[in-house]
C-alpha cells in the first residue's frame, strides 16, 4: 500500500465525499448510462425518494464531483454532468466492480448477515 | 465501464459490506500496519468508541472480509486478520488513494460543504 498520512488521509477524504451507498450508486449511473443525467432519470434508475436523491446530488455538486446545468428556463429544469473530478472516480468504481464480481454471493444477496 | 447488472450489482454489494467510512478506515489499517490487528491497536489508530469498532468488526467478520482468532485463552483475547477476500479489497483502497491524492483540498479538509 502506498504511504499515506492519517492526518490528511486520501481514503478518509474520498469517503467524506462518497458518504454512503447512494453516493456510489448515483455516480455509477453516470458511468453506466452517460455523463449527463436528469433528476427523473436518476430517480427512475435508483428508486430513491426525491428528498434523498436531491440531498445527495447537492452534496456531490458541492464536493465538485457533479455539475448542475439548466437545460430549460421555463420551467427551470436541471441536468447533472460529471466534472473532471467525477470522471476520475471511474477507476474506484471499476475496482469495486472487480471485487464485487469475485464474490457474487456476498453483500445484498447474502441475507445471513 | 464494464457491463454490470443493476439487479445483482457488484458495486451495491461491495457497499453493502463496506457500509460506511469506518469500514473503509478499519480495512485501511490492515494494509498500512500489517494483516493482523488487535482490537486495542485499531482503537488507538482510529479513535473509535469501542462499541462502534466492535460492531463494525463483527459486520466485516460476518461478511467474510476479516477473520477473528483467539491469541490468548486466559483471559480470552482476539486478533483480526484479513481473509483472502479482505486482501483482494486492496485495489479498491489503492484507487481511492489515487483519487483522494489528486484532490488534496477536498473532503475532510474542505469545511465549506
Amino acid at each position: 500500500m502506498k504511504n499515506i498520512s492519517r492526518a490528511n488521509c486520501p481514503i478518509r477524504r474520498a469517503t467524506d465525499i462518497l458518504t454512503d451507498q447512494w453516493s456510489f450508486l448515483i455516480l455509477r449511473e453516470f458511468f453506466l448510462e452517460g455523463e449527463t443525467r436528469r433528476f427523473k432519470d436518476l430517480q427512475n434508475e435508483l428508486g430513491l425518494p426525491p428528498n434523498t436523491l436531491s440531498n445527495r446530488l447537492k452534496h456531490l455538486e458541492n464536493a465538485g464531483v457533479l455539475e448542475r446545468k439548466l437545460y430549460s428556463s421555463h420551467p427551470p429544469r436541471a441536468e447533472y454532468v460529471l466534472t473532471e473530478m467525477g470522471r476520475r472516480f471511474g477507476p474506484v468504481l471499476e475496482a469495486m466492480i472487480d471485487w464485487g464480481t469475485l464474490y457474487p454471493d456476498r453483500g445484498s444477496t447474502n441475507k445471513s448477515d
